[in-house]
């Protein structure tokens, strides 16, 4: 059931790296690495860190699910603009799954609670960054003042306090990233903003 | 004689990396930097995949030919205009010798031939793909239309296959990186075109 | 000893880190992501290169440091244009702190001097060059033409050959760390040049 969730998270993150290689009017190779490097960098730099060999690179469906959304990102896409809140929304989802596994494979491997929620988050928002950074943007997290990472911050510690105390298995994975995606959703609806220094709100 | 194919491609990786440097008007120092970073950063990316200690850091020739490159393209370059075609040229031979060598050694360490050809494909175009991002671009490969990647996954699955069947060894390495290296170049020559999505299009 | 000097070396890297956030006009998530990553990136790449789970996920104050760190420059901060003297010198002492304890431990892992002083380098320019990366900037040092990775080079290549001829320990680093701060301020005030090709002078 992890593994769907997870494919499931890789999807989404997929299409949201194609989208952005639409927007950034890339070519279909342009589109499929950015959807590749979303769908997967994150949980790549997971795996590098935990020091085992990444899971990517071991599982046929991580390679072609993003090859999928690809496909039909190019084909069933006539606007760009009209598909962005849904990008988003799915961007959240992907959000909270990613967050939720990533923390729980990092306890798996022996991090301590923090650690394993700040991989997490790490496995969260680390494909996104890569695709923002890909496309010559500024990672919209580092900016934006929606909450994102925070999100995916609480959901990753809520994941490592349940899994400390004993309750492991899918439902606790969903019951982590249900609460990042709401909490993604909730911050972009109701507009919580993350402040800003004194001085550069001048 | 794969590790003299491996300090070829190396070196021509180094010299796109010095010839960015002039062309972005960056100091001897950035140059160097720019050839260390797209001659070795491929394999890097594919050595911490892999979960071994990069090659790089274990051998050195690899550290010192991209110095040498830098030095040439400092002392010889008068003007970087004209040399942007051998630029060009240059640059697909060592995606030829990087995607090979990469999948060579991605097999060899136990990767499924997808996978393997996955990993050749990133240590052809990942040298390349730091230097445009370190560069301050957008990786060429994502919006140039041309072919790039394509060709390298092409010659990385024939390399994987070859190797599958038993062909092993440096005349295989070769034959697949010719056939990237043609590719690659009929690609430019031809002016073959990767499709952009329709949205994209407008 | 080494280990708060490394502690030191992380602190004044995420004040740059944060810094360069409020100067880049992010928001509080985006300043403690960037201080993180300037910090404790370089010691990442490290690690990983090492082929060793990276220091930064097994301890708890390489986590909390930065996150200091974000708070002070948070509240702290008025005007960013009078603290950038004090910014460049904070991190020359952190590039100084990172290149030296990054060749000890390169050492300690078996690797040769010439690539155990690299490797420090990699450590002392890597979590600022990464921090420019995501700041959407040319990291700094790549077309500054003042010295910074020299400075590096060369306090890391006395680290590597004070440790081989069996000088270790604290000393031996803070003395290395103190000729790169030393170099790395001279060249600042003495506006010391790295020289351009002859191709970019025009």
């Amino acid at each position: 059931m992890t593994e769907i969730l997870d494919l499931v998270g890789i999807f989404v993150f997929a299409l949201t790296g194609a989208l952005m290689g639409v927007r950034k009017r890339l070519d279909v190779v342009g589109m499929a690495v950015l959807a590749e490097m979303t769908a997967l960098g994150g949980g790549v730099v997971r795996d590098l860190i935990l020091n085992v060999r990444p899971a990517a690179f071991q599982s046929l469906g991580y390679v072609l699910v993003p090859l999928a959304a690809t496909v039909i990102v190019f084909f069933w896409h006539p606007h760009v603009a009209r598909v962005m809140p849904v990008l988003l929304v799915l961007d959240a989802a992907g959000l909270g799954l990613f967050s939720a596994v990533g923390t729980q494979k990092a306890l798996e491997y022996g991090l301590s609670p923090l650690h394993a929620a700040l991989l997490g988050v790490v496995t969260g928002v680390g494909g996104g960054m890569l695709r923002d950074v890909l496309a010559g943007e500024i990672p919209t997290l580092l900016y934006d003042r929606q909450l994102y990472a925070v999100p995916a911050l609480l959901g990753s510690g809520v994941m490592a306090g349940l899994s400390t105390g004993g309750l492991h298995g899918w439902p606790a994975t969903l019951a982590a990233a249900l609460l990042v995606f709401w909490l993604r959703v909730a911050a972009m609806r109701r507009k919580w903003r993350a402040p800003l220094a004194k001085g550069a709100e001048e």
